[in-house]
Parts: structure tokens; C-alpha cells; sequence
């Protein structure tokens, strides 16, 4: 058995009575969290010209929620739309060793399939953990190299996506097979645009979504995929990695619920500038600095934060303040936080914020660099104006599965996102905050919302 | 000025008078050569899934035609149909030096779009040669590392697709630039699907029509993409060449016309196929032999034919016995000629084609690999029964651009193409002809079929 016939055959098997308590809950903490980032995208540009291309091209009705809109549509659209909604605000969770955002891509497919499917809760629930488990896994496989130079949640999303609605499908090992193929001869997304603020993100994830819905609906009326697009000499990990290493296709299937290592983003801006963020924070607590008080601040990073981030020197939009070391580290310096509305209102037009960007720089930290992309260590430097020279770190930002957000504090950032965006009142947020955490228990998920 | 931005340019002022006579001539050839392969695609497997997956996802009803299914709906949807019917005969055209195969990702995407924008015919000519000319570009940029992993008709279809639909919208250049970001970083299209005879090949240029139509419309709609999509360090040929070469963005624009050297398929096997078949045939009847006077034939390549031919040793389906070279030339030999018909009913069936294939073998050529891509030669060894080695030989083989084909074989092609699906009796195909041959006076598409 190659690692991928043990990673199908594993995903054909999986019931949902194999899945233990903690990863069903969470599995449920993962979804409000998404829901949140689409509630609170909503509003957010580019989203609406995906509204509009749904309404252009698909149907005027269905049994898939575009849950921005209301409206209901064909799954294909319902998950293109609501994938590219939740990754706008940068508020949605992320899979560290894999560098995989697993949410954005996992959820919008499987909801608008199980919409359309008639699935239970439990069927989303369990097709969710197939599609973050198979994810989080071809993210890893696929290494460090491949995320140099493509945005791994657009291309292994789209298989992520795929396996989620295969799942509800209940597809056996071959039907996963297929799907893979057909999914991962789909896979694209290049970081090219990060440079110039573009709007692929949205597109990268409304693709791999809809993307993977699109390979399951195929592979079940009988298109046949590559065998092994993963590890074949002319497949993904070929073209498109020099690093991947198989041993982390099959890793610990059944007994490691890579769904649970998953972090929830606690500040709203790219995670590779939450260590740092976090790191920073804390100094400035422990020694009770303020902006004024610092001089420069170093943050000392892994590789993949520079190739990420090391470009945007002056942001040109909000969403590219998200991408900016100095942007987030002057609102952490200036407000003590960098939620979405210090972002909104501050981060491109307070003053103190552009001083205190202009002062800040990332170096290569290769204690950093070791530890990534398993742990996402913090580690700053920082000058005073009174010619001290501190150290700030932090080895669990906040979010990291050892230094998780509670159910609480889930609710309080579901409220604060949907506030952001006006998406519902407080009677409609407690409505949304029940049927999550009854999940599990849904027989009907066309009402859900 | 980079590249790039000398090809956005030239896209963006582009007008119908520009065009020379012949240029405007062959896009109809090519277009009557597409369109049979549609028409002949129209019962094969897999694309009657394509048709139901259109039927469950979209509209039922919209502007644009799925030529096959007699239906119409909305421009996405047709693009995807069409384009995956197109390609599944293997009767459609290819550029030799891009090895891309324009009309199936082309066509699909202009023809949906200018029905549902309401272009002219002078309007859907102008767009086709603007996808011609940048895929074909973009292509040759890619270079031969690129092809080797990934099918350049599905990645850089994506583009040709999206420049075409581009310039029904008419986009400046800067338009132009954003499209292609979008449309490249949606690129994809793996060869690993070819050694298992999966269904991938129509997926591809299924999939690259109607995302480079979906770049084209989220642009219009407002859309940001990458500014330097080809030649930036994350971007396409970062992530998936070893070779491109940018000299070939802006190669003779608006002097050199690459549609013209676009070859039409006489035999209905890959490409890679074909010189050797031709030489074949040509000694075969120079020295007045049968296939049963022959004991072996050794096709000399490049190595592009081995990469794509060289893992189908015994062909388990009629679309892969396409890609055995054994295959191709077994019907060659026995039958003289490897068209649809001979595929259908000879190719898998037929004990001396299958006898003959076991004789045939491949080796790398140097002289044929050095004029790779830009001229495919055909050189074929021939040992006989009776002790003799024998050399065949064509530097151009039929249908290539100096050995082309004429209108009256265009049509010739055309009635056989449609016959062998059973698509329309005489009278509908004279109808066909004569639409096409007028395409450059048709005010409405509409109700061109």
C-alpha cells in the first residue's frame, strides 16, 4: 500500500462513531469560527463581485445557502461564494505544520453539498473532519517548498474541499481515489498577488471550494481521476513541490486528529504576524512600555514570513495592512490590539501606526526557522529611546492548539464578528450560536440559518 | 516595458482591420475544425457527466448554447461543456512550438461569451485571435520543462481562454494585466492522469474554458489580479517552468501571426503521434509494403513523445489507444489510415493491430528532438521480413502549416466528423459550412446553429 491508498482507504473506512468527543466539539468550535469570518466578510470587497457572478451564471434558486446573501442557489455557487467570503477579513483559522487554512475551503464545500444532499449534522460534522484530516495531511506531504511559491490553501483546499463532499457522498476507497485525482489536476493558486494587494485570496479560496464540490459531484457520476496525482511522476508533488515527503500522507490516520492541532486566529491579520504580534504585546506588558517608549522593534522570523509578508512595505489597502509586519505590530504597539476594527478604522490613516511601521523590521531567526512550520515560535527585539535593548517571545501565540480560545471566548469573537459587519442582531446571534454548538445534533441543515 | 506588458498592449489595441485576410480566413478554418470536434465528441464518455453536471448546477435556461445538448444557459456552463467536448476525439488543431491546442479552450470560451454578450461574428474572429495569439505566447514562454509535468492545454488554456473573453469585453491593457492574473493563478493540469487512461484530459480543457471566462467576467465586474502573473517570482513560470523565456511574450506582435501556424489533426491520435505515422505511411507505400512485411518499427522522437506516449504499452480504452504509438501505427499499417472510424472499431479489437503494436518501439532522436517544438519531424526505422532496414522520413507532417489542409478537406473532415456521431444529416452540415465560411458577416451568434 503506497501513503495514499492507507489515506483513502482511511477516509472510505471513517465513521462518525469512530470520531472522539473532543474532535466532534471541536470540530463545531471550528465551524462557528467560520461562520463568523463569512458573516463578517460580508460586506468586505471583493466579496460582492462573487455575489454577482453567482447571480450571473448559476441559478435563481436551490437548496444551498449563499449565507451572505440569503439567498439559496446550486451548491456550486453557494460554496464558491461563502469560500470566498470567509477568508476575506483574515479572521479564520489555520492548520501550522500544513500552512493550510482548512475552514474556508472545507466548510463552504461541505455545507453546500450537505444543503443539497439532505445530510444530517452529523454527516457534516464527519465529512468535515475527512476533509481537514486529508487536507492538513496533502499540505504537509507537499512541505515547505511548495507554499514558496503557491498559496497552499488554494491548491490543497481544492482537495480538502473535494474529500469533504466525497464523505457525504460516501464515497469507498476508489471513489476517493478518483477524487483525488480529479481534485489535485485542479489544484492552483500563486502568491504572486500578495505583492500588489489583487484580490486572488477571495479567489483562490471561492475556487478550491467550489473546485472540490465540483471533482465530487463528477467523480460520483463516474469521471475517473489519476490514480496517484499526489506521488505520481507527473503529479502535484512533482510539478509543484521539491521537498514532499510521503511519510506525512498516512501519519498516524485514526489516532492523530490533526483537526484539533488546528489554531484559531485570535488578532485579524495574516498569522505569520501573530508571534510576533503576541511576543510584542507581552514585552511591552511585562516592561509597561508604550509606542512612544520604542525605538525600533526586530522581528526575528522564519522564511516563510518574509516570503509572505516581505514585501508590503506601505500598505494600499486594509487587507494588505494585514500582510504588513509594521502595520500589525503598530497597532499592537499603539492600541493594544489588531481586531478587524482597529484595522478598519486605524491601520492605514493613524499616524502613530505609519510612524511605528516605519520602525520595525523582520530578520531571519534561524532558531525560528527550525522550529517552523511544526510550532510558530514569537521572538522579538526591541530598542528603547532610553537605549535598552529587550527581548520579547512568546512559543504558543495565542489561538495554538496549546493556548486554544474557550467556547467563551469562540462566542465573544463570533459577537464581535458579527457586529463588525451589522450581519444580526443579538436574538439572531444567540439563534446562530445555539444551532453550532448543536450541531451534532441538526437532522436538517437547509434551515439551519 | 516588460514582456508582459508589450503583450497587454498589443491585446488591448487589437482591432478587426488589423487583421489580415488570411488571418480572418483561417480562424473560420480553424473554427469549422473545432466545431466538428464538438459535434463528432458529442455520445463519448465522459461528456454526458459534463452535460449533467451543467444540467444540476446551472440555469435551465441563458444566452449561450451547449452545442451538443441543443440547450442553451449561461456563458459559464456552455464554455464547460463545450470545452471538454471538443478535445475528447482528438481531431482538434495544435500549435506546434507551444504544444498547446488553442480551438478546445478557445473557441468554447469566446463562442459562450460573445452569445451571451450579443457580439458579431467580426467581434468573436477579433477575440479568437487574441486568444490565439497570447496562449500561443504563453505557451512558448512556458517552455518544453513545463510541458513535461503539466498539460499545457489545460494551464495556459486557462489564459487563451480569459484574453479571448477579455476581448469581447474590450479591456484595455490594464484589464488585460488583471486578467491575467486571475486567469493564471487559476492555472492547472497535471499529466499523471494519461497512465491510467483517466477522464482528466476533458476535465482540463473543460475546466480551463470556463475559468478563463470566469477571470474574464470578475474582472469586468471589478476583479484585481497579479501584475506580473507570467514573469513575477511567485508567479506561473516561478512555480512551474525551468525554462521559460520571456522573449517569447512579445515575440513578433501584430507582424508574426501564430494562429496561422496552427496545424489541423489529420489522424485522430495525439499529436506526438502523427510524423511518425506519416513517415510510416510514406515508406509504407514508396516501398509498396503491408504491415504483414514488416517485423519492426522504431519510431525516433523527442522526448516530449516519450513523456506523453511512453507509458501506454497496451492501450485499455480507445481514448488511450489515441496515445500508444503501437496503436497508431498498427492502424497505419493494416488499415492505412487512424481515423475516428479506425479507432472505434480496429484499434482495440483487431489481433494484427495488436500484433503490429507489439513490434513497434520509441527511441529519443536527437536530430528530432532539436527541432522540437518548433517542427515536429517524423523519422521511423522499418526492419522488414526479409532483411532490410528501411528509413522514412517527413519534416512536415499533414497538417502542418506548409502541408495544411485546404476548405474542401476542412469540409471533407467536417462531414466525416459529424457522421461518425451521427450529429446531423447533409442538409445541417451544409447549413454549418456555410455559417462558418460567412462568421465574418454574422450579426448575431445567437442563432448561428
Amino acid at each position: 500500500m503506497t501513503a495514499t491508498q492507507d489515506l483513502t482507504a482511511f477516509l472510505a473506512r471513517l465513521q462518525y462513531s469512530d470520531l472522539p468527543d473532543a474532535v466532534i466539539a471541536r470540530t463545531e468550535d471550528l465551524f462557528l469560527d467560520w461562520l463568523a469570518s463569512v458573516l463578517a466578510g460580508r460586506h468586505e470587497h471583493p466579496i460582492p463581485l462573487f455575489e454577482r457572478y453567482a447571480t450571473r451564471m448559476g441559478p435563481a434558486d436551490g437548496r444551498s445557502k449563499r449565507i451572505n446573501h440569503g439567498s439559496f442557489t446550486t451548491p456550486y455557487f453557494a460554496a464558491l461564494v461563502n469560500g470566498a467570503a470567509s477568508h476575506v477579513v483574515e479572521q479564520d483559522d489555520l492548520h501550522n505544520s500544513s500552512v493550510l487554512h482548512p475552514a474556508t475551503v472545507v466548510f463552504p464545500a461541505a455545507l453546500a453539498a450537505a444543503q443539497d444532499l439532505g445530510s444530517s449534522g452529523q454527516e457534516l460534522i464527519l465529512a468535515s473532519v475527512a476533509g481537514y484530516e486529508a487536507g492538513i495531511r496533502i499540505g504537509e506531504f507537499l512541505g515547505r517548498s511548495h507554499y514558496r511559491i503557491f498559496h497552499t490553501t488554494a491548491t490543497v483546499g481544492t482537495l480538502a474541499a473535494a474529500v469533504a463532499v466525497g464523505k457525504l457522498m460516501q464515497f469507498n476507497a476508489s471513489g476517493f481515489t478518483h477524487l483525488l485525482g480529479s481534485a489535485g489536476t485542479q489544484a492552483a493558486g500563486l502568491w504572486e498577488f500578495l505583492r500588489d494587494a489583487a484580490d486572488s485570496k477571495q479567489l483562490h479560496t471561492a475556487k478550491a471550494a467550489a473546485d472540490g464540490l465540483l471533482a465530487a459531484y463528477l467523480t460520483e457520476s463516474g469521471l475517473t481521476g489519476a490514480q496517484n496525482i499526489l506521488e505520481g511522476p507527473q503529479g502535484l508533488a512533482a510539478g509543484m513541490s521539491s521537498d514532499a515527503d510521503a511519510k506525512w500522507l498516512n501519519d498516524g490516520l485514526g489516532t492523530r486528529w490533526a483537526l484539533t492541532e488546528t489554531s484559531f486566529k485570535f488578532h485579524a491579520s495574516c498569522r505569520h504576524t501573530h508571534p510576533a504580534a503576541d511576543a510584542l504585546l507581552d514585552l511591552m506588558q511585562r516592561e509597561h512600555l508604550t509606542a512612544d517608549d520604542i525605538e525600533t522593534v526586530t522581528a526575528r522570523v522564519h522564511q516563510g514570513a518574509i516570503d509572505v509578508l516581505g514585501r508590503v512595505d506601505v500598505p494600499q489597502s486594509i487587507h494588505q495592512a494585514k500582510f504588513s509586519m509594521g502595520a500589525v505590530l503598530g497597532l499592537i504597539a499603539v492600541y493594544g490590539s489588531a481586531s478587524l476594527v482597529e484595522f478598519r478604522d486605524h491601520a492605514l490613516t493613524d499616524p502613530r501606526v505609519s510612524a511605528f511601521r516605519e520602525r520595525v523590521s523582520m530578520v531571519l531567526e534561524p532558531e525560528v526557522d527550525n522550529a517552523y512550520p511544526q510550532r510558530w515560535l514569537g521572538r522579538v527585539t526591541v530598542t528603547t529611546k532610553d537605549g535598552r535593548t529587550l527581548h520579547g517571545a512568546t512559543d504558543e501565540p495565542k489561538g495554538d492548539p496549546g493556548n486554544t480560545l474557550t467556547r467563551p471566548e469562540l462566542e465573544d469573537k463570533f459577537r464581535r464578528l458579527v457586529a463588525f459587519s451589522d450581519a444580526g442582531d443579538a436574538q439572531q446571534v444567540d439563534a446562530w450560536i445555539n444551532a453550532v454548538w448543536s450541531l451534532h445534533t441538526q437532522a436538517d441543515l437547509r434551515t439551519l440559518f
